[in-house]
């Protein structure tokens, strides 16, 4: 990073939220609970092959869609629509990662600007921000429904340094997902990966500037001179 | 449609060949076979993230590094790199679906102009249709790889419609995959799903022009007037 940017922003879906509990909601409905993960990855394959064909289709809509696909034709114990429906209250509950709080609140005492841009609605990063008595340390919490497109398109980077009034070299974007890493870092953001899971980092995307373990560890990591 | 199309472009990957025996090659390296369905559905989303980013990465490319991802830390029977490998293999020796070289001869046969458009390499379509003896049938094996970007973006129907040298509404995109019809539709061409295991079609994208459960039946449905 050529300066330590002022301005943090974070993914919402999984890079704060814990989406393991999404498991449980299809051991509620009668399948295998890692079905979460294949579910959750043909969610953003859709929604990023509608980016690529320049439509921008609400999260929830294709959450909703591609349950439909999936569940088709499998055993499940109640009808199709409560099935999905059950899902997809799950989405909207999901508790906040273990190292969020301590690690928002460290690094709003360090005076730096908070935000998030989730490519799922606004109105669930605030409800569990709230509920998680953080949602006061956060500035402005932006989705890419009110962008012209979906994250990794460059334009959902480049509304979100808009809206907060900075140049996208001025800002730090956090998240768990390399395909958002990519994006931001071709937008000219900085870019954190939180690797909770010492995963191995796709060597098809533009690597991180910065790779911590923790939302907690992140202060530090950023007063390291460069 | 408005008109009947003359010229067929039709996707390759599960489209025309057979992904299924993928699963073995997961059982080979001692992990469970459905394990490629989250393979193929992780690799479409890193592609179609780094299309949506405005990249152009090869298919391959992708897919082994998301093997790389999908592997670590799992138990398997073998170094990770031969495991990659022979994966990898797998993608290359595909057979046919066993409906694909009776509908192609009876498509020819009827004078349509035949031409494949895939993420994938055009080798891999020409290896596997020189092996099933119907490569004489097919006028052109395209990639984007020579594209501006990959399906569905709408660079990636143009080039196809460029490169056969016809306008979009003359051709009839034949694919399994929704993301595909849908990126066609946008970019101006007929459209027909192929839905060989009788799934429900995803209310996220545009719907199909016409549906066919075999490539057999395709000839028949583009004969009737519309």
């Amino acid at each position: 990073m050529a300066t330590t940017p002022r301005v943090i922003l974070f993914d919402v879906n999984e890079t704060l939220s814990d989406m393991s509990a999404l498991g449980s909601r299809f051991s509620d409905i009668g399948l295998a609970p890692e079905l979460s993960t294949l579910w959750f990855a043909t969610l953003l394959r859709d929604g990023f092959a509608l980016t690529a064909s320049t439509d921008n289709v609400p999260f929830a809509d294709i959450g909703a869609g591609a349950l439909r696909v999936l569940l088709a034709g499998k055993s499940i114990n109640r009808p199709l629509d409560a099935a999905i429906a059950h899902v997809m209250e799950g989405l909207i509950g999901l508790p906040l990662h273990d190292d969020v709080p301590q690690g928002i609140v460290a690094l709003a005492d360090a005076e730096y600007r908070l935000v998030t841009l989730s490519n799922g609605s606004a109105s669930i990063a605030g409800k569990l921000f709230t509920e998680a008595g953080i949602r006061v340390h956060f500035e402005l919490l932006l989705s890419v429904e009110d962008a012209p497109a979906w994250k990794p398109a460059p334009e959902s980077y480049s509304y979100a340094a808009t809206r907060i009034g900075v140049e996208p070299a001025e800002i730090l974007l956090v998240a768990v997902h390399p395909w958002d890493i990519h994006g931001a870092a071709r937008a000219g953001l900085n870019t954190a990966w939180l690797n909770r899971g010492n995963g191995t980092y796709p060597p098809h995307f533009a690597p991180p500037d910065i790779t911590v373990t923790s939302l907690r560890d992140l202060p530090a990591a950023l007063s390291v001179p460069r």
